[in-house]
């Protein structure tokens, strides 16, 4: 199942896209939220389908599309986790999995204007593959348990301003992973079933020039690990999201241009659909 | 004013707290949230006080006390902010302020047992001015703006495992600062018109020992300033909470030892309360 949230922003509704038709989520659950995900909300979707309950929602085609998930009480980063896009960073791959985090009110839609932070002159893209946390995890036993607290995957893009993280921030990377509008999330949320998340293309292009394409398949500590691994240090909450790192191609590489006003950021990850975002000065 | 939470983990009352007495503010507002503190609700609390028509909290004494806040959208936290704890960290003093992030599920009671993480030899303790925004800031434009942004202050003890930070993170330091429990909050959150904020000491005792003592008037960055630095780099939502830096004498320094399950420490800032956590192993 694919599930999104369409309307103005605070205002989304939440939907299931089925074959090309949005259905009214409104009468099971007023979000795509933690509490719906681990309340078995995404059972009774399937059994509304499948019942053919569930009401079309009208005018879907006009809608802005949201975040595909409310706003987490967590985004969870991984940092260096593509060993090529270490060695681009100027970094040997990390021995042990890097933990950051972003601000949830990052969390945007995937089509959304994003602004160039004031004083930024180094803003990136960072295509992900972003998990969704469906029931609590804490101190899981060993990564094979991690699928059981999937509720799925979706596309995220890690914006970054370089200098902000880096060259005045005292080496915490967050200053620069926080600024309003840095987290496009969506269009979909995916359910596991559908997604063979170890083995995923992503990919992103600025101006419609390719810039990253890369496998999940090349990530250093999978996401299995991952979550295990978050797990031993703090409790994801249901609706978290956790974003798995990005591969090489980005513009902190000194091989493209940083962002400007004006220019186009599409990603993509294969199955769970492709944003684009217009920059724009704030 | 001062404002508190009480009852079981989920289940708090607001109450505000005036002469002893504990007055039921769930006729006003359902939790001391981002909305109420956005919305003019502490004034609507003062009129009601002065109006006489408060209802006491029955049996108020008996409750747990809760965090001072409901879960904040974000915990942000400026690290080595006091030019002798940089140096008991073996650092020198910050030129740019150093910004991490704890998730908000950190956010515990003042009393609350705190479990030590499975795994840790080095939980350590961090007594700091805890402040809680009152309206949305951004991009603000002086220092001077971010008192009206406050809608008050909190004690805040940022308790960290120093492996997890410092040793297993390729130097981000989250992953040491976000176990469960890891950020009591209150007991009480007081209004900015109470509060002398420049000049407040703040103390740490272990199993009754002193360790920590020293004022804000030692902050290299002031409050004032960590707001409206923190604006330029992101939004700041009502509710959220600021923790400002901790001072010398944490067991880091290597002068004290570590916590042990049975540890008890207390934290406390003259005007704003005094917090007591039983560590016990998690």
């Amino acid at each position: 199942m694919k599930f999104a949230r369409l309307g103005p922003v605070g205002q989304e509704s939440p939907v299931l896209v089925d074959n090309g038709t949005n259905y009214d989520l409104r009468g099971i659950t007023p979000d795509i939220d933690g509490r719906f995900l681990e309340s078995g909300g995404p059972d009774a979707v399937r059994a509304a389908l499948a019942a053919g309950t569930l009401p079309v929602l009208d005018g879907a085609d006009t809608l802005r599309v949201g975040p595909a998930i409310a706003r987490p009480s967590a985004v969870i980063c991984v940092g260096m986790n593509y060993a090529a896009h270490a060695a681009e960073s100027g970094s040997a791959p990390p021995e042990n999995l890097v933990m950051f985090l972003k601000t949830p009110n990052t969390v945007s839609g995937p089509f959304d204007t994003v602004l160039i932070p004031r004083g930024s002159s180094k803003t990136d893209w960072e295509v992900e593959l972003g998990v969704v946390i469906g029931t609590r995890a804490s101190y899981l036993d060993s990564p094979a348990d991690s699928i059981r607290h999937i509720a799925g995957f979706v596309v995220a893009n890690d914006i970054s301003e370089r200098d902000f993280q880096l060259a005045v921030s005292g080496g915490q990377w967050s200053k620069g992973k926080c600024s309003p509008g840095f987290n496009p999330t969506g269009p979909w949320l995916v359910t596991p079933d559908e997604v063979d998340y170890g083995n995923l293309r992503l990919r992103s292009w600025v101006n419609s020039e390719p810039r990253q394409d890369s496998t999940t398949a090349d990530l250093i500590f999978d996401v299995d690990y991952v979550l295990w691994h978050l797990s031993q240090f703090l409790t994801l909450e249901p609706g978290d999201l956790v974003l798995t790192g990005t591969p090489e191609g980005v513009a902190l590489s000194g091989r493209f241009p940083y962002l400007s006003a004006g220019d186009v950021v599409e990603v993509e990850i294969d199955g769970l659909g492709r944003q684009r975002q217009e920059f724009a000065q704030a």
